[in-house]
């Protein structure tokens, strides 16, 4: 059957999400005052709501405008001073990024590198803590979307803890579809964003604070290198204080009522079903996938329930998958992201947030079938499809 | 007559502008991917319907998440080297906030002070930039929306231009209703926003980038101090690039959407009739205040068409205007913005982007007069919104 213009896209990518009707119907609404109080109540009940997605009572939730990058760079650009050790665990292209940051603010990246999709040695880390007491931090991308692959940030919370050092956390691409706990892990900054499980419009960047992060910053030899993502600057003006909140910046009023809604739409839910939710699609397409007879990226031991990236089979050109998924079958599914280790040798499907259903993994599998067919891959054609039927409707 | 809930308020603020149905709607729209060339294709259009806007042919220009702040601060950020002296005018709020983020980046700036409200002096810029040859850059503000002051930004130019100077404009509160012809004056960093005169939600910083900045910025001697706001990586990845283009960041995709659509509309309009729309706006709410007997705060001789600001009547409490102003009349103006220095002692009212229209003018001064009235002021009763009808209708 030809698909025609008139027919929207299904948008598989490892974020943005689709983001659903109620969502949407959320920014139908008049300006607003960012210094109304009317908006002051929306926002706090925002960072409020986060805070049970971030399973914390601790902490402090706040909302900038940007993306994701931006969560991760208000939180070093604020506590990382020239000099500063910072461990970073690097097996993907979103960990690389985090040592660009680190070095942008003029601190050291300590890079312990690990092979892409494999399991990461929780040892190597309890030994470059013991040999280097000067390390400040220890950074980490829970759900790496470059690879496929979760990182066992429970497990590696325990040792950051144990040598005192302030706990990172990169969950842009998990908070809001797998359990994290930021208060029990004993996460510092666990930095998230809108578009991706809480599937709201691009443009918040979403993080919470630790009051042990708090006392680092407060304790600054020199003021952090920037005017509008200074979160101590934020705390005095914003979090939590008297309207009108004197600003360094403000979200986008519009975004935040978005958010707003794709936050009551996940609590509604409950996060345990989310959770559940998101594992069980996640083991639908891996399962699918391997049915097929497609190689996953990551070992399947370590794969994200948010995205599957998934090797691209032996003279199968990518380009021409994605090509044919979305100009004929209308859904959009994605390759490497820029980086030279994986350009050409993989694509990915993601799935999480509003992503995660059947509604939408079936149909992805059954076109990622015809496409398959179309480029002459031998497989037993209907299998994937019928593999993942079985684990979502079981 | 009681108005209730029901009823929509005009926002009457300096920003954010009132937003027209057609730009909401813009929004309506499932998710796209921020890398997907159908929304660079409507990113590339703002940029370039944004030129028409700047008057430039010369210089780039580049749409970033956040606010105006994030306009401003991604230019010093990326041009201003510690140790950098900046000759700043300063005479209001705004342009105190410019002082704090050349000292953010470590840079000098030395402040040039005119009494707020009153013109500048032109030949102390001269006198400035003629002393000291170290000067870099030279910023002023184009509406100074904290004290309702336009600045002669086309005579400053010549000035600059003459002494080899970086040109640095914040016309936030200006692009998009007052003439800016940003190649003509030499303008190498012009700074705007969409939610301002451009009506469109907030989120988007807007800037023009003359090829003299370029030439500055890549010949810094170590790079910025910052990941997101680097517009050498936005020049290198994002402007004019093939897609995908890698990021340093993205501005929010559905924000975009609106924004193109809140272009649209001011190119339909002609550039020539939204100036014209804002002069004779400016000029009736001025008149309407003056026959009230109430007082301008800056001199009228230099009045921005854009915003009004009025003094405090003796003996009335600002919070008390603007509180019977929202409550029983369901229309938002606003006091001073947080500066000890206009704290009680004027209010403003924000007459740019959609809000330059009769439709809002009147009803504003009409509650203005009901207030006023209920505040026991003692004035001519209706002569306000009869001066300013006069001069609407002319």
């Amino acid at each position: 059957m030809k698909m025609n213009e008139f027919f929207d896209e299904l948008l598989m990518v490892p974020g943005p999400s689709q983001i659903s009707n109620r969502v949407i119907q959320a920014m139908v609404r008049p300006a607003i005052a960012h210094y109304d109080p009317v908006f002051f109540k929306i926002f706090d009940e925002c960072c409020e709501s986060l805070k049970k997605i971030f399973q914390t009572k601790n902490s402090d939730v706040i909302i900038l405008p940007g993306t994701g990058r931006i969560s991760l760079e208000s939180a070093i650009a604020s506590v990382i001073e020239p000099g500063d050790e910072v461990l970073n665990i690097v097996d993907g292209l979103f960990s690389e990024w985090i040592s660009e940051m680190i070095k942008t603010y003029r601190g050291k990246p300590i890079d312990l590198k690990f092979e892409w999709g494999k399991p990461i040695n929780l040892e190597k880390i309890k030994e470059k803590l013991e040999e280097n007491n000067r390390i400040k931090m220890v950074t980490v991308v829970h759900s790496e979307s470059s690879t496929g692959a979760l990182h066992p940030i429970k497990e590696i919370g325990k040792i950051v803890n144990k040598y005192d050092k302030l706990y990172f956390v990169d969950a842009i691409s998990s908070l809001g579809a797998i359990d994290i706990k930021t208060d029990e892990w004993g996460i510092d900054f666990c930095c998230a964003a809108s578009q991706k499980c809480l599937s709201a419009p691009i443009g918040l960047a979403i993080l919470s604070i630790s009051e042990k992060a708090w006392d680092y910053m407060k304790n600054r030899r020199e003021p952090p290198y920037t005017f509008s993502l200074n979160l101590i600057k934020w705390k005095q003006n914003f979090i939590r204080k008297p309207v009108p909140r004197p600003y360094p910046e403000y979200p986008s009023t519009h975004l935040v009522y978005a958010l707003h809604e794709a936050i009551n739409i996940i609590l509604e839910e409950g996060l345990e079903n989310v959770f559940k939710r998101h594992k069980i699609v996640g083991e639908a397409v891996r399962a699918g996938i391997k049915a097929i007879g497609l190689k996953l990226f990551p070992e399947e031991s370590i794969a994200s329930d948010t995205v599957t990236v998934i090797r691209t089979p032996n003279n199968i050109n990518v380009e021409e998958i994605l090509r044919i998924m979305r100009d004929k079958h209308h859904v959009f599914i994605t390759g490497a992201p820029p980086s030279p280790h994986l350009k050409g040798k993989v694509f990915r499907i993601g799935h999480m947030g509003l992503n995660a259903s059947p509604i939408y993994i079936i149909p992805t599998l059954s076109a990622l079938e015809e496409t398959l067919k179309e480029l002459e891959l031998n497989f037993d054609f209907g299998i994937g499809v019928e593999t993942a039927r079985k684990i979502l409707y079981r």
